[in-house]
């Protein structure tokens, strides 16, 4: 809430050669640096295996800068002061040498600093990197003083349930839990953030926050883009990993969770873990009912052909990786027992787009014969940043007739400065040692608890009902089943850049049933396109 | 709801000559007509006591159309082929040849047209003629097919509960109930309207709408006009009868009322006169203490200037008629016992402007340390028409800090358009027999009932508290007195064509209190201003 005052920082960033260093922490860092919320005494170590000369370094950083920014193009002078605090420490992540070298360094500019200030490590690194990183800080003593050393660890945090608690094991015999930041960006945005403030600071929405009033919730998060580069890692992984136990179950927990005691880590966490530990458990038969896993085929996104994931780099030819996934949850609470909470998320779609939906159920005494449309809240996450209720009011004229109509709050019309980046927000509270919006270790394991069945059931059946659907869809018609009886059809996500007022989604979904084996059943009235 | 079919229509209006006929019912007629929402037979008849040409008489309509009509100047063909069906029958409204003349011509019309269609007879005349006017329709026989044949009827309804029962039984033995339309053109205004729409056809507001969420409403109909030339009426009236008692008090009506049981006239009226009823009575103790009057003095509003209410014409130079009212009402009922309303009209304020506001109690669990402001909800009527939520936002930014933002909903960007006007919509529903949007005799009589006490009150003592405000001003400051403890000064009526999300009402008040026998007393930091 208020602004900290922020000790001398020494950041060091694992991964100095990695795209999210280039993309997004250093233009993070460098708009905090413009804006004036970094310490005033601050350094940058930069580590990564390649050799790369230090001008050279800073070149490549620029770059960055210009091309991801959401300033644009850096100011050049401010830039010259800002990479002066920017080394650059060629390093294999394996070797001890490099920590020496490291260590050498940070000493250098705290001596310099007379004061021994915040010390952030950041790991934008490859999961298997992890543990040695954390070793040789340990073995180095680089990061020994909890309240001042952090460590950021990025997503994936292990792959299943096993996994990730043996990491959190390793991680917290050698830190504290609060010097360990596990990040996930979703948390930064703006509008997730604000869902906080619109929920627990307004005595309008949170009573009709509840299985009284709710019909269901959808969330979903559209991807404009493919696997891109990423084909690797991603078949290994596939969409229920790669996103809904991160960022959807993210976005689930602040929408399904009780009032915090207080807004403070700790009670906000709690009430997170809360809502994960009551989602129903999924049986291996209620995975084939109530979880539709699809896979992208060839076609076109905003005019650009898209070769079929199974044609994408580094992608096995035979892959039944997971590219959409569409599920169906149950929180067994007082609250929410009977809603439905609707997740979604897929690669190669129409456009990007996060939005949660929330459907209100009908009045229980109706006096207009024309009152048919449902109450709607709806939160649009990116790119829009809006919160929307669909309501019905009297169409203007003569006569008594409804309409469904919208109240919006849109935040780019309120205010005009341009809004930080979840980076930017992230990496200052890192410094701050503010946690809020980072995750626990134990919430990550329960949400690994909670898609772990599904994985194993996709693991053992991994052919069993996958879908297909051409890149350029909103997925596979199939999706739109699990949500009967409660809609026909997922909401809109509108490609105009406003919430839609009627639900009309998938109407231009031109999807292709597969049957595992790869024979392809054709959606009614769907054109047919047979997967690579 | 649904359009129904018109019958021929032989529409008379007693009082042709006056400002209502001009300015408002003929601008309506040929707006309908334009519109299509006419019968395709119909004939209007205008009755008056003067002698006028017929062709100089559509002059006079036309340039009423011309200045006043919300779709601009007529168009000259469209004109012709309305105007050809209006003639001006020239009498006495106490004589019975009139009436004579008038059934014949009526008679013409049918017996040409071959069906004997809906009659309406609109009394747009002083209220002295009402009772002989009907009188004469009685016997002449002009009014007695009680499903085709409607009266309307325009406020004042009596200047008393005496009077109006009076009034009400002596049409009521001439006329079936059904006949009667008593008319508020409050009651056509579109947003009014939508107020019914807005509660009983959205599932997430009614379970708000009570003493549990609700702290306290306000209402406030704010006009910029002086009493121009109505000052012989106005003077033996004032702002209590004249407004609050119908014009609020309807407004009142449709905020507070259960939802009705089904959406017809006599449900709706039911769920009215039950507000009504469980109005608190005000003894002569409490009309003192929650009631403020005020009277304008000189000022000047939107850069002219105005003279005092006692230098206008007609009225006395000693009147402590009020031009002002603000009052506390309770409402003893399970929905709304310990909600306060707050109501309060004036003229000669700085703009014209009717709003609601509805003020939501506070979290009982507070998590954010500046979660200060309150929800609202702004019903906007005139001229804005506009619904708004006032809530608690995160600010964008790097911090979480909470700023009052406004979701809403605004008619004029949603519909491009214009908008029908309120006697548009009265005089259709006229005609099609649907009795929804006006008032029942017990309706008008329990209003009387309300504020009978405080007319007796004032009447006992004429100069007891009585106020002065200068014009221009949004009414004295002793008018913020009845808010507490609920709130500091009425909500803000701004200037730029917005609702406000901060209170700040009478940020520019420069009023004065006066001690009944004329002597000032300069509120705080006020300008003093003698009244004449």
């Amino acid at each position: 809430m208020k602004q900290k005052k922020v000790a001398p920082a020494a950041i060091t960033i694992f991964g100095a050669k990695g795209d999210l260093t280039k993309r997004k922490l250093i233009p993070a860092l460098y708009n905090l640096y413009v804006d004036n919320h970094l310490p005033a005494d601050f350094a940058i170590f930069c580590v990564d295996f390649l050799a790369v000369e230090a001008a050279a370094y800073r070149d490549y950083l620029l770059e960055g800068i210009d091309e991801f920014s959401r300033t644009g193009k850096a100011d050049r002078a401010k830039w010259a002061a800002f990479s002066a605090r920017i080394s650059y420490i060629q390093g294999d992540f394996m070797k001890t040498d490099t920590f020496g070298e490291l260590k050498d360094q940070i000493k250098k500019f705290e001596d310099k600093e007379k004061v021994r200030g915040v010390r952030m490590f950041y790991f934008a690194v490859a999961p298997r990197f992890i543990e040695p990183i954390a070793d040789s800080l340990c073995s180095h003593k680089l990061c020994n003083r909890d309240t001042l050393d952090r460590i950021v660890v990025e997503k994936p945090f292990g792959t299943d349930l096993d996994s990730a608690r043996k990491l959190n094991r390793y991680l917290s015999k050698r830190f504290k839990e609060k010097q360990i930041y596990h990040i996930d960006h979703y948390l930064g945005k703006e509008m997730v953030q604000n869902i906080m403030a619109f929920r627990f600071a307004n005595h309008v929405f949170e009573p009709l926050w509840n299985n009284k009033f709710i019909d269901h919730i959808e969330i979903s998060v559209a991807e404009e883009v493919s696997v891109g580069k990423r084909g690797g890692y991603y078949d290994s992984s596939g969409a229920l990993r790669d996103m809904i136990q991160n960022h959807l179950f993210q976005l689930l927990c602040i929408i399904a969770m009780d009032c915090p005691k207080a807004y403070e880590a700790e009670a906000i966490r709690d009430a997170k873990v809360k809502v994960l530990k009551h989602i129903r458990p999924f049986t291996t038969d209620q995975v084939f009912k109530s979880v539709v896993r699809a896979q992208y085929t060839a076609g076109s996104v905003g005019g650009q052909a898209r070769p079929a994931y199974r044609e994408e780099d580094q992608v096995a030819k035979n892959s039944t990786t997971e590219t959409f996934v569409a599920a169906k949850l149950l929180i067994d609470s007082d609250r929410w027992k009977g809603v439905p909470f609707f997740m979604r998320t897929g690669k190669n779609m129409p456009r990007q787009s996060s939005v949660i939906m929330i459907q209100f159920k009908d009045s229980p005494h109706k006096i207009f014969k024309d009152d048919i449309e449902p109450n709607r809240l709806i939160i649009s996450i990116q790119p829009e940043l809006e919160i929307g209720l669909v309501f019905e009011g009297k169409e203007p004229g003569l006569h008594m007739k409804l309409v469904p109509v919208e109240m919006d709050f849109t935040y780019k019309n309120d205010y005009a400065q341009s809004l930080p980046e979840a980076y930017e927000a992230l990496l200052l509270d890192v410094l701050e040692g503010e946690a809020t919006q980072f995750m626990r270790a134990d919430q990550i394991e329960w949400a690994w608890k909670v898609v772990t069945p599904i994985l194993d059931a996709w693991k053992k059946y991994p052919k069993k009902q996958l879908q297909f659907y051409e890149s350029g869809t909103w997925g596979p018609t199939a999706a739109n089943a699990i949500l009967k009886p409660y809609a026909k059809e997922w909401f809109h996500l509108q490609h105009d850049g406003t919430t839609g007022t009627t639900p009309a989604a998938f109407d231009d979904a031109r999807s292709t049933h597969l049957n595992g084996d790869g024979s392809a059943t054709p959606a009614p009235a769907a054109k047919t396109t047979a997967p690579a």
